[in-house]
């Protein structure tokens, strides 16, 4: 175990803007690559590495120092399940991207990814994928920076760490974290490699932060710590993910807009489609499905590039109760869903064919152009959704 | 009064960072007028604009899209206390700033500034150079960022803000607020006009923070305003603030190290020189002098870009009792300095005669250059530090 170093933030943003600035000063290079729909904070140099914010942005172009690499996506992505070698496929457009911005002039400081990435759909990278991105940014010069502000801290129940899951031979040279560890507190954390951090105090620009470090939000992470271990919060995560899993599995077996389960305790995700082979995404099924659950008091969000992947990510404490209720309200919703939709398991794609005009409620790709210019308010544009009550 | 619009955020970076994206999304133009020696936080966007920490980098130049306006400072500045119109002529600094960047093609999008400049030196700008400087950003299509992160929440004392000190006819166009918001918790706010904000929300990338507007926070930043009005805490800044200015500038009668006492309520500086009328920065003094008020158990910072500028921004419950006994510990320090200096008040200038050599312990500027290259440390070069007692 190499020596490491440790900075105290308040917020998630600081800490990704810290790794940046790291990044930065140790290569002494300038180039960030991110994976496509990726978000890693709110604050303008990290809006310019989040796909997932600038494609809102109507023309918007990445900066000329930011490259987009392939989502390691095995369900929606470019390699998908039936490839022989995903995280191999994946890594070499890593390399290729870094050739790219070579043939500019440009200099790789960082790759920059999320252990598993959330925002982006849930995403789970192959195994062996981080390894192999490593091997190509750091024989370029740059560095690797894991983002686990969403998914650290047991969530991923096999292990403390998201990036662990990629195997024990992998170590990032930045994480960045934030979120889980002051359990609602705005609180964050960068660590690294003691040659990274001294290599930006020699920098001679000193690091001051107001409330970096301050006792009172030390003492409420180390309280959160205390509990996810007194509480075995990560083996939670691990029995009752499993579980939660396994029931959206089953759902998978019934229900023809469900197009993929995937998780890693509780991180876990639920891509609804339309047509099973084509894996059109089922947008406004998703928006209907999480806002009949609000309904329901039961708060989901559909997120992922087409947002029709529901997003589990609840508290650590979830129970297997918890699980069921949840599931149990999804499988009467899809059921309600499918049939209004006239959709059976074996005729998924009837949708396609016309049965229901639905084509006006989304485009191709499954965004929502609803008619008030509004994706956000409960006026919903799908036929079906008259059917339900409401209040 | 037009209608406002409120960000409440976590933190004073957080609060910069969307006033630039604010201005940027409002106006279109993507340059940046910030004032020399200012400092407006630690995320990257902000460094940028914050002369005071790119200045600590070796050969770091600022972004071609900010540009660097004089420092409206009347005592070391360009334009001084014997200047007839100050104000006029640090905002025709501005306006030149504005004409060359239109020269290179560029755009304003917005003028930044601290309303008094606090890290930059406690610098109180001449009373209607910001309506001067508005008058030529808005012309040219910018707007106006009032930053209040340090100064705010009634601590110039004749007002809540301190941008007010500079007349009722000044409103800038945004105004970013922190530290003393939360009094120790981490918040901050960004408050600007409706069209402003509507015109972010209209470019179809929403604003979304995870503990933006958090009802702890919210109620922390509620209690604060109710305890600054029921214990007058404006009114505490505005008579032991005049106090402590009033004992500050009796030691400058006294004390020939004093070169200015300025200050606004509890937001005061004590400038130290070696020379009166050439104003040599007393770098090393101010050093010598924080760190034995430390040894006292007295915080004091010294500040400004020769970090010869003692910084006076005490907790809005300080006491007239508590400037006496700062202030009377000040003035036996530069007693002790003076006498080692051999500095009496009419001889002011004998220090440069070379009665004493300290050439070696800062350059013309005064920036220290000490042998061990740690000018944070406690190993003074000022060969009467060895004079005074150290544990």
């Amino acid at each position: 175990m190499k020596p490491i170093s440790c900075f105290i933030l308040i917020y998630r943003s600081e800490a990704n803007d810290l790794a940046l600035r790291l990044a930065w000063q140790y290569t002494g290079h300038k180039d960030i690559i991110t994976l496509d729909n990726a978000y890693h904070g709110h604050v303008s140099s990290l809006i310019d590495i989040s796909p997932y914010k600038f494609h809102q942005m109507a023309g918007a172009e990445p900066s000329q120092h930011v490259h987009v690499a392939l989502s390691p996506d095995t369900y929606r992505g470019k390699y998908r399940e039936d490839h022989p070698d995903p995280a191999t496929a994946y890594a070499e457009n890593v390399k290729e991207v870094i050739e790219e911005a070579h043939k500019k002039g440009h200099e790789i400081a960082a790759f920059i990814a999320e252990s598993l990435q959330s925002c982006g759909g849930q995403v789970i990278p192959p195994m062996g994928y981080f390894q192999k991105v490593a091997q190509h940014v750091r024989n370029a010069g740059g560095i690797f920076i894991a983002d686990e502000v969403q998914v650290g801290f047991g969530r991923v129940g096999t292990h403390f760490w998201g990036f662990q899951l990629q195997g024990e031979d992998f170590v990032p040279d930045i994480v960045t974290m934030g979120k889980p560890i002051g359990n609602g507190h705005p609180m964050s954390c960068v660590i690294t490699s003691r040659e990274i951090a001294e290599s930006f105090m020699s920098s001679g620009m000193e690091y001051f932060n107001t409330f970096g470090g301050n006792p009172v939000s030390c003492a409420i992470g180390l309280a959160v710590l205390n509990v996810i271990e007194k509480e075995d919060l990560q083996g939670n995560a691990l029995h009752v993910g499993g579980y939660l899993t396994q029931l959206l599995e089953d759902l998978k077996k019934r229900h023809p807009l469900v197009g993929d389960v995937r998780g890693r305790g509780l991180f876990v995700g639920l891509e609804l489609v339309r047509n099973q082979s084509k894996r059109t995404p089922a947008t406004a099924e998703a928006q209907e499905v999480i806002y009949r659950l609000k309904e329901q008091r039961i708060l989901l969000s559909a997120d992922g590039p087409h947002r029709n992947v529901l997003k589990f990510k609840p508290p650590m404490c979830f129970s297997r109760e918890d699980a069921e209720f949840a599931v149990e309200k999804i499988d009467q919703i899809l059921t309600d869903l499918e049939k209004a939709m006239v959709l059976q398991r074996p005729e998924a794609a009837i949708l396609e064919t016309g049965h229901i005009k639905r084509k006006d409620a989304s485009d191709e790709n499954g965004l929502v152009h609803p008619s008030n210019g509004n994706s956000h308010k409960h006026t919903s544009t799908i036929p079906l959704s008259k059917k339900t009550k409401r209040n």
